[in-house]
This record gives structure tokens, C-alpha cells and sequence, in this order.
């Protein structure tokens, strides 16, 4: 080793030692009599002492020092006169002897301080740098200590992790896939997995009967704000469980994480139907750390002669509590965020109930003071409060309200990043319609179990189908999804056949797991966490990108090392292939 | 759950309970009026009864059951009076009071038994019933266990798991990479890494000081015995090291394994210079598992008149103990093999150490007594010896003759596979000088760093350079190999000139990692194992496919997901590319 020590472990135990550290220079302070310098590495910061004490040569060399320079100094461990107590290494400073300067550094384009004055394209391709900041160093820490302790829980009950392959078949199914054409198969190609499900499903035919991986899926997708073309699962499999076993074995996971990496005691997680998430929240991944129940209003609301009300499908509200004194100015901002495209909008109408008791809505030419006393009672409300009321289209206005929910929510400042609020989510649809190719496709996958006594419905109402699948959300982010699978041929082909597969496709994409489930197949189900996705929750961020060391920009370009490239004609010519730009 | 116990687990201290039990049909012996059924799941196997006990709907039930049915099964833990100490559950039996048939099976193309009927093209096509059979599943039990234990010491060791992409950036430097296609940005691909090499390199820059990740990589290359294009590496780097350290931690590493997986222990690594392993055993990877050492035997056997030795840049000998009652026919049929094209020697000369104490060899015209016991003194032969000898160009004589002994190990049982040799081979060469491309080739990478004293020769004998660069073999495997890094930019410049890159085009490759030694960065350097290869050895297997899940074949297929395979018109219209088959 070229060090005694770290950075980070010196203390008053250690007084009057010699020492060898190696890091890099934070920064330097030059008193004029005295330079303190203090050296960085992953484990903390020592200060550095040269004074008067200091022979001469190394005073000046401890001069030259610029920041970020790595530097291997020996000296001897001193108490400091100036502690800092906040500081592992605060109550010592090291007296140099000796100071090598092991390499030089260009000054940084970006500050390497836990605040960085670097924006987010220099700091993408200065990644290397932007990694030695706290917060990101400490990000990924987090990151490697969650994925033990996923092993760790998973190993102690028995799971096993199985590497499933990165090079498998291109199906048309579900997201685009990223293709690799074969060398040694010209004209044919692989496809990198979107996940390892047929794979997981195939261990579990095969006897494996708890399967767990850490795995690297792919997805070429428009990539949204919070998107990666590359991204991690902790994939997971049971063989001869029900529903109940995987939601108890994956809260276990969640909690045994939240308990082991952030010291925090998670009370058992609340269920709730999906239809009932939608009903409540206008989501299937409720942000719970707030109430703000969504309350059906057609009853109360319509025949009064409002015709925007009559006519709609659905009328629903929220209660903000505490926002009645919300000028006019601040629901007209509210009026024109709810219009922007993204959201949609047509119109909102408010009811504020004043603090002398009166109630006073956007709508009073229809409502007289019964009805809007009935209104308020739907809600519970109490003078201070504000109902917030959109309607039209049920699907739509749910979509809304959830959006005006979560904003409303954001502004109240109910939603803080160190409360936790997991809930599972049951019983979601096993089709939904696809209005662009004009026919159902699986909500989760292909391979999700309908739930025996909607079987039936199949022909009749396929839309109305419930699946044995579940969700498990934290916070208002889907962290994880899993279901119960088919394990049977007969079932599993007429999925297929109302998912418009004819047999032959169904046979040629799928032909080795339908083949599979007839040499004697478990039932079986499973789930997997969005790994990224729960790092960043755990890190109290809002995006993936910081939980991930090389990250990918919206256009999927990695702009450090300058990817995706063209590449050379021989390699295209070897390839079989050509581009067609 | 569907069951109450497993397969493996139920012994009499379980006497008289109702338990239930899922799992596969093993067999059946219907013996007139009792049934006995084999059940069989992960943790093991348990024996059921159906006797005039048992109702006659279930009896006849039972009689139905065909192999790897799947079954509940509910019944009552008896003694057996026939007891099987060999397996844990062989002192009990279910008398059944219920059976469940959860999934028939058709029967299945080859028996799924420790010794299988079935050939290797079958079973791959039908690789999730080959995954039912022990020594499968074992193996990949093991590898799980590997793992988790690599993960545990490192983990220990402060090493932190750090994920690098999958995308990333085509080299030309190494093996053929796989590409992919970028739809985001047509005419542009990414490749799939050969190794985290640069990433990893990056990570010590940015300070992360000790990395490691269990990780797949890609290499397109032509498949020979035993590679796969898809294959996964223990890949580790430290910082603010010496190679001292290097051999240390991941001696340490391997010590742990045996010790925790196999519970061998193993003594301290002996340590070779890559010079003395070519000469003593014509390879950098000698299997020590036996001695057998190479003799040069120029000064002895030339000059006599034999004009194949005398024209011979190199003569070289080793002793087969034991050997001398070879007979002609044999020793010809071993000339034969060494001829074979593979090996490509032109001829075996040998002499036999006769158990009279008296000397005879092939060559007895050329040299007399006192030339054949000097030869004998040079092996310290004994009688009953057999001293083999080959001549020519000292590189592929030394190639022959690591064949031979390796062949002659085999043939007297030296090779044990319960046996484990560990080996450090040490001071690679540099670079070595590829015919086809008439110019010097990194031997591990272009990042591996020249030994300091030897830097100076990079101008005048570029052969000569020794590099910081170590291997790790095991019983003639090499499944670790590494080295101490480059760090300067310099330096790094220099290398890619004798590599034959211009300076345009090492910055246009590799001038994200040449920027970054710009910014701070500290000496590093790393180890990677062949995580399947380890697997393999410990596994005691010849080739790595049955450590690996879901293997591909020869040609770089997967047969049972029949892939790759071609894709659609429209996919390759939205990646812009074609196929030009």
C-alpha cells in the first residue's frame, strides 16, 4: 500500500504517530507563516499542517499544490488547536515531513464541492469528476449497500441468484428491443432482454423454486425525462406460492432494506384494490403520504342547471385543506397549469369555505347555500379549506385531478422526501386497450394469470378481466410489479389468441415456454423492483440519474466517452449489414 | 404457500405429522398392492405410500401418475422399515391421504436422472429439463455460492459494486466487439463491453479506491471448445497500490472461496516469473499439479551428429516416470498424436531408462553410453524413466512439449480434479508481435504498464519490455489476470504510439480516459477472474457450459429459444440498417 491510513480514520488515538496518506488536495489555505491543506479520499478529509516547524523545501512544495492534485504526504498525527467536531478527523491534523506529488492536475472545469457550480452537460462529460462529489460517491455507496442486503434477505430464504442470458431473441411484444446482428449467423440478430421473464419462468419449470438476479434489462424507448435505455431489476421468482407468499416475502425485502441501509421501522404496508386506487388517487401508484381523497360529486353536483356538470361523465374533488384564502390570482395560476397540454384541462371550479363560516364557490349563480353546505360535507371540510373541482370524461378528469392531487400536495408540503409511504396495489386489469393498433394488450405481460372467476369474461368483457398481479408503490412511484403466472398451455394460448397472436406466432415466439409448460410446470409467480428507481428513492432524489455512475443523456448518448459511434466499413462489412441513413 | 414442507427436509423427528408436499414425479414402483412414489424438488426427494391403507380413489389416482408430473400431495410422516441412510429423508415415508395432480408432463425426451440417455443437442433444445437433473442444478447452486462469498470478502474488504453500462463505445483494440444499433441516432451503434476495463480505470480517478463488480461481457469472437460469446468476469480495481497488494487481496479472495465453498484450504501461492514458466513448462499457464519440468538439453545432445538436434534452435526434454515399459507401438502412437496438425511436431525422440539400469535410445547411433547418462543425470532419472525429447524452433517446441506433458499428466493420473495447484505467474511481457498484423500487440491491454527500468527498451527491443502484469492460474487454467495501470498521460501516449494508433486516433478513442489522467489521477490497478471458468474448476468440469444457465452453442445459438434469428422489415426500417446476406 502506498498509505498507513485513510482519510477518514485518524483521531486523537493516533497522536504523535507517523503516518502515510494519499488523496486528493480539497484545498488549501495559505496564512502566510502556515499552509493547512486539506486531503480528500472516499473516506473522509484530513487536515494538513506546514508551519514554521516544516523544512523549507517542503513548504514550498506544499506552495505548488493546486486543487485536485494527488499528493502521497507522511507525517505525524498532532492535536489540533482549532477542532472541528463535525468531522471524524477533526480533533488532529498531520504535521508534514514530506509531501510527493504522485500527479499534477489541470484546475477542474466544475468545483468538486458537495454544491457545484457545474451544470449538467459539463458535469456528463466530466462524469469522472462529478463522481468524486459527496453526494454522488455517497449515492452509489448506497446503491452497493442496498444491493447486498437484497442478497443477503433473498439468500437467507433460500433464493437463488441465476445470471439469465443478455443475448436472446427479439420479440415484438411489449417495448422495442435493442437488436445485435450475428457475425456468425449473417442476417439474423439477438435482442438484449427488456427483462429475463421467460427465462425466470423457465427456472421455475426447471426446479428452481426461488430465483432471484440483479440484472441489467434494456428498453430503446423515447427516452423521458427519467428514462434509461439501460437500467437494473432485482428480478425475482417463486415456484408453489400463492399472491400471499410474494406480497409477504417482497414487503419483508422493503422493509428489511428500510430497516438495515436507513435505520427506519416500516409499519405493515396498507393493500387496496386498483380500482380503487383509481377511484381515490385517479392512479394506480397513489402518493399516500397524503390524504386528499378524491370525492365523486354527480350526485350532488348535477341537475342544478350547470350544464358543464350535467353534461359531464364524472365530477370530482379534493380538499385542500387550509387554502381558502387562495387569491384569485393564485386559482387562476392554478387554472392555467391545469390547461397546459401536458395536463388538459378544460376549466376549475373551486368552492372556498371562508373562516366566518360561509362558503363561497366559482359557481354560486347554480348552487344555493344547501347545496354547497352538502358539498362540503362530502369533503368533511372545515372553514379554511378549499374544494378544488374538475369534471368531464371519467378517464381523463381522474388523470387530472390526480396531477391538480399530487400539486396540491407538493405545495402544502405534504409530500417530504424522509416520510415513507409503501402500499400495494392489487387486482390490476389483465388487458387494456390500446387505441393506436385497436386491440387489448396485456397490462403487465403476456404471461400474467387472469383470475379464475373472470376466465369467463374473457369473450364477453375482456377489458373487465382482474389478473392475480400487484404493485407494490412507495411515495407515489411504482417501485415494483409482479404477478402470478400461467403455467399451463391451454391457458397461456388463449392469452395469446385474445392478445391477436395467431397460433403460428404464438408458436414461433413463444413455442419453448408453451413446449415447457407441458413436461410438468409449477404454478409460479414473481415480481421485480425498478432498482434504480428504489436507490433514488432511498437517496431522496428525483431522478435515476445520480444512482446510476455512467448514465445515458435524454438522446441516449453517453457524452463522456462519446456513444453511440459510427463504425468502420469492415466492421459493418463483417457484420453483414449496412446503414441506411 | 401450497406446501407445508419441502422435499428435502421431513426425518422422524416429523413422525406422525400431516404434511404437504409439492413436487415432480422421480418414479414409481407399483408393487401389486402398494405404490411407492419418488417426489422430488430442489432440496430433495421424498418417498410416498399408497397401500390398502390408503382409499382406492387415490390408490388409482396414484397409479396414474407418469414421471415429472407435478403433485401436491397431503399424508402423514410413518417410519420406513426399509430405511435409506444415504439421503436425509430415508428413515421416513408419506402414508398419502390425498394427491393433487397440479400439471402432467409428456414424457420427457431423455431421463432426467444424475446420468442422462440424453445427447447434448437434445438436452440443449430441452435445456430447462436438462436444468431438473442434480448435477445441473448443482452447479449452479455453487456458482450462486460463489458468488455470494465474492460479494461477502470484498464487501469486507471496502471494495464497492459499482455498475458500468452495457452501451458503450466500439474499440478496435482486442477482440471483434458486438454491436447495436442506435434508433435514436440513426447511422450510430453502440457496442456491448469486453471488459468494464476503461470504467473501472475512471472509477479510481474519480476516487472510488477500491471497485469490483460480477459482471457479463461480449466478445464476437469464433467459438472454439469452450468459450461463450456471453460470459461473465470478477472485475476489480484498486487505487494507491502496489502490485504486492494485488496478489495479496486476491489471493486472499481465492483462499476464501475454497475455503467457505469447497472447504479446502489451500497453502500460500508459489510465484513464477512469466520467463520461467515458458521455460519450464513451454506455457504461461503450467498446470502444477505435477512437476514433469521442461530440460534444455542443447549443451548435452549437441554436437554429436545428429543433424535434427544439431540444426535445432532449441532441444528439450522431460521425464515420464515410470515409463520405460512403453512399448514401440506405443510410443509411435504417441509420435502420431504429436503430429497431428493441432500440435504439429515433426517427430518424438525418445530414451528408456531400462529397469537394468541400462540406457536405450532412438537415437542410439548418434550417442553413446556416457551421452545417454549424462542425459539421464539432467532429469535425475531413475530406472524405469522414460525421457522424451523434441527439437526445432525453441517457440513451437516449447508449445509441443507443454502438450506432451500435459497429455503424459493425464495419461499417469497426475491430474487430479480434486487436486488444486494455484499458480502466480508473474512479469508478462508487454507486448508481443502479431504476424498477421505485422506489428506489436498489447498482451493483456493497452493499459498495463511497462515496468519502470524497463520503459527505455520500449525503442530498441520492444519484445523485452516487461510489463506490471500478473496471471493467476490454477491446474494449468489461467482465471485471473491483471495488472498495475497506467496513470500518466504521457506515458499513455507513449504505449498507443508503439501500438500503431496516431495521435488522432488515441484521442478520438480512448481521450476521455487520457483527459481524465489530466485531472488528478491516482496509481491503480485491478484483477479480472473468469467467473466461469472459476466456477468450472471448482464445479470439477471441463467445460463452462454447465455452469452457465442457458449456454449457447458452437455457432453462438441458443437452441432452445432458437435465436438469433431474423427480425422484421419495419424493425430494421426504424434502425435504419440492413442486412446485406
Amino acid at each position: 500500500m502506498l498509505r498507513t491510513h485513510t482519510c477518514g480514520e485518524l483521531n486523537l488515538a493516533n497522536l504523535g504517530e507517523t503516518v502515510t496518506l494519499c488523496g486528493w488536495v480539497q484545498k488549501s489555505r495559505d496564512l502566510g507563516g502556515t499552509t493547512f491543506i486539506d486531503v480528500r479520499d472516499r473516506y473522509g478529509l484530513t487536515q494538513l499542517v506546514l508551519n514554521e516547524d516544516t523544512s523549507s523545501v517542503i513548504r514550498e512544495k506544499g506552495r505548488t499544490l493546486g486543487r485536485e492534485f494527488v499528493v502521497k504526504v507522511t507525517g505525524t498525527v498532532l492535536e489540533r488547536t482549532n477542532k472541528n467536531l463535525k468531522m471524524p478527523t477533526g480533533e488532529i491534523e498531520i504535521a508534514v515531513n514530506d509531501i510527493e506529488i504522485i500527479n499534477a492536475s489541470k484546475i477542474p472545469p466544475f468545483m468538486i464541492e458537495d454544491e457545484t457550480d457545474g451544470g449538467e452537460e459539463l458535469r456528463a462529460k466530466y462524469r469522472y469528476l462529478d463522481l468524486r462529489r459527496n453526494p454522488i460517491r455517497n449515492n452509489l455507496m448506497l446503491r452497493h449497500k442496498m444491493a447486498q442486503e437484497v442478497r443477503k434477505y433473498l439468500d437467507a430464504l433460500n433464493f437463488i441468484e441465476v445470471e439469465t442470458p443478455v443475448l436472446i431473441k427479439s420479440t415484438p411484444e411489449g417495448a422495442r428491443d435493442f437488436v445485435v446482428p450475428s457475425r456468425m449467423n449473417p442476417g439474423e440478430f439477438y435482442a438484449l432482454p427488456q427483462s429475463p421473464q421467460t427465462f425466470k419462468q423457465l427456472l421455475m419449470v426447471s426446479g428452481f423454486d426461488r430465483y432471484f438476479q440483479i440484472v441489467k434489462c434494456f428498453r430503446d424507448e423515447d427516452l423521458r425525462a427519467d428514462r434509461q435505455p439501460e437500467f437494473t431489476q432485482i428480478d425475482c421468482e417463486l415456484a408453489f406460492i400463492e399472491q400471499e407468499d410474494i406480497l409477504n416475502i417482497f414487503e419483508g425485502l422493503t422493509r428489511h432494506l428500510f430497516r438495515t441501509v436507513k435505520g427506519i421501522e416500516l409499519n405493515e404496508f396498507p393493500r387496496m384494490q386498483y380500482a380503487d386506487a383509481m377511484r381515490l388517487y385517479g392512479s394506480d401508484k397513489p402518493d399516500r403520504r397524503f390524504g386528499m381523497e378524491f370525492v365523486e360529486l354527480n350526485g350532488i353536483m348535477q341537475g342544478k342547471g350547470f350544464s358543464v356538470f350535467d353534461n359531464a361523465e364524472l365530477i370530482v374533488g379534493i380538499n385542500a385543506k387550509g387554502c381558502a384564502e387562495y387569491t384569485r390570482k393564485q386559482l387562476d395560476e392554478l387554472t392555467e397549469w391545469l390547461k397546459r397540454p401536458q395536463i388538459g384541462a378544460t376549466g376549475l371550479i373551486y368552492c372556498r369555505y371562508q373562516a366566518d363560516g360561509t362558503l363561497k364557490s366559482s359557481v354560486d349563480k347554480f348552487y344555493g347555500e344547501d347545496d354547497l353546505t352538502n358539498l362540503a360535507a362530502a369533503f368533511n371540510a372545515e372553514p379554511g379549506d378549499l374544494i378544488l373541482i374538475l369534471a368531464g370524461h371519467s378517464q381523463k378528469v381522474r388523470k387530472q385531478m390526480n396531477e391538480l392531487r399530487l400539486e396540491m400536495g407538493t405545495r402544502l408540503g405534504l409530500r417530504d422526501k424522509n416520510t415513507f409511504a409503501p402500499l400495494w396495489v392489487l387486482d390490476f386489469p389483465l388487458l387494456e386497450w390500446d387505441e393506436e393498433s385497436g386491440r387489448y394488450h396485456a397490462m403487465h405481460h403476456p404471461f400474467t394469470s387472469p383470475k379464475p372467476e373472470d376466465i369467463a369474461m374473457l369473450d364477453t368483457e375482456p377489458g373487465e378481466v382482474r389478473a392475480n398481479a400487484y404493485d407494490l408503490v412507495i411515495n407515489g412511484t411504482e417501485i415494483g410489479g409482479g404477478s402470478i403466472r400461467i403455467h399451463d398451455r391451454g391457458l397461456q394460448s388463449l392469452m395469446f389468441k385474445h392478445l391477436g397472436f395467431s397460433a403460428e406466432e404464438a408458436q414461433k415466439q413463444f413455442g419453448f415456454l408453451m413446449d415447457a409448460f407441458e413436461y410438468g410446470a409449477p404454478p409460479h409467480g414473481g415480481i421485480a423492483f425498478g432498482f434504480d428507481r428504489l436507490c433514488s428513492i432511498f437517496a431522496g432524489l428525483d431522478s435515476i440519474r445520480d444512482v446510476i455512475a455512467f448514465p445515458k443523456n435524454n438522446s441516449g448518448r453517453d457524452v463522456m466517452i462519446d456513444t453511440p459511434s459510427t463504425i468502420s466499413e469492415a466492421q459493418m462489412n463483417e457484420l453483414k449489414i449496412n446503414t441506411t441513413v
